[in-house]
């Protein structure tokens, strides 16, 4: 690994870019967040989001490209087959990428005493929060960083 | 605490959605990562953007209307006073969204060999990564998650 110097560093390499590229976009997200509470539906993504069935096709569309969904054909007796909108692996990834943004909503954006949405841990109900870990374990300080070029 | 069927949730209140509507444009989130890198001054963002000064300016005023970003005057002897552009608290609180995007990133668009950046732990030099904890500071698993309305 080689320690570099910000002002040098090859821009072009930046993974946040990247994954901007991919997720920045509102309607991305939006979607994300419906598949995350579990809308698989084309019909129940156009209510939820009230966008026309255009748009939303090019932007499922869109997303089966990028590989965060998939689609998976079903079919109800007496009706015609048809789509079903799922999170691919690396959709389902995109987690952490959306606890940060919910973390930081609550703790930035919410008025205190305002109704909000949080995560808790299934069964013991207790509230989570993302940490930073290093490779034994150990809590890491997020003022204590380094950026590092690497091979992946 | 009350349970909340994802059917019946009233997606005004969704948290993520809010950040999004304050981070969900590519520019903010290039200048956040140059902020991140240590950039200050207005001609290194300009550089390292490649932006037009006029687009700049309007970027960098959105950010510091929504508090991520302050200005601080600062005078070089024999020139004129100029404004760095800093990151507030709320804006550095970010770092965990720009984490877990630098996470996703490496892990599903970089090639296996590929270069790129990895954050490590200054000092240990150990690689780190974020993981969800309960209050008791016990690991949570990302599919054990149950989603709540509360008061902030």
């Amino acid at each position: 690994m080689t320690e570099i110097n910000p002002e040098e560093m090859n821009r072009d390499l930046c993974p946040v870019m990247k994954t901007v590229s991919v997720i920045g976009d509102k309607w991305v997200m939006r979607v994300l967040r419906e598949s995350f509470l579990g809308c698989k539906k084309f019909d129940d993504f156009q209510e939820n989001l009230g966008v026309s069935k255009s748009v939303l096709s090019r932007k499922l569309q869109r997303m089966i490209e990028t590989d965060l969904l998939y689609r998976k054909s079903y079919k109800i007796p007496g009706e015609r087959r048809r789509d079903e909108y799922r999170l691919t692996g690396k959709g389902w990834d995109l987690i952490k990428v959306v606890l940060a943004m919910m973390e930081w909503g609550n703790e930035h954006l919410i008025e205190s005493g305002d109704r909000t949405l949080k995560v808790v841990e299934r069964g013991s109900e207790l509230p989570v929060r993302l940490s930073l870990l290093n490779e034994t374990g150990k809590a890491t300080d997020w003022y204590s960083l380094n950026l590092k070029v690497d091979q992946k």
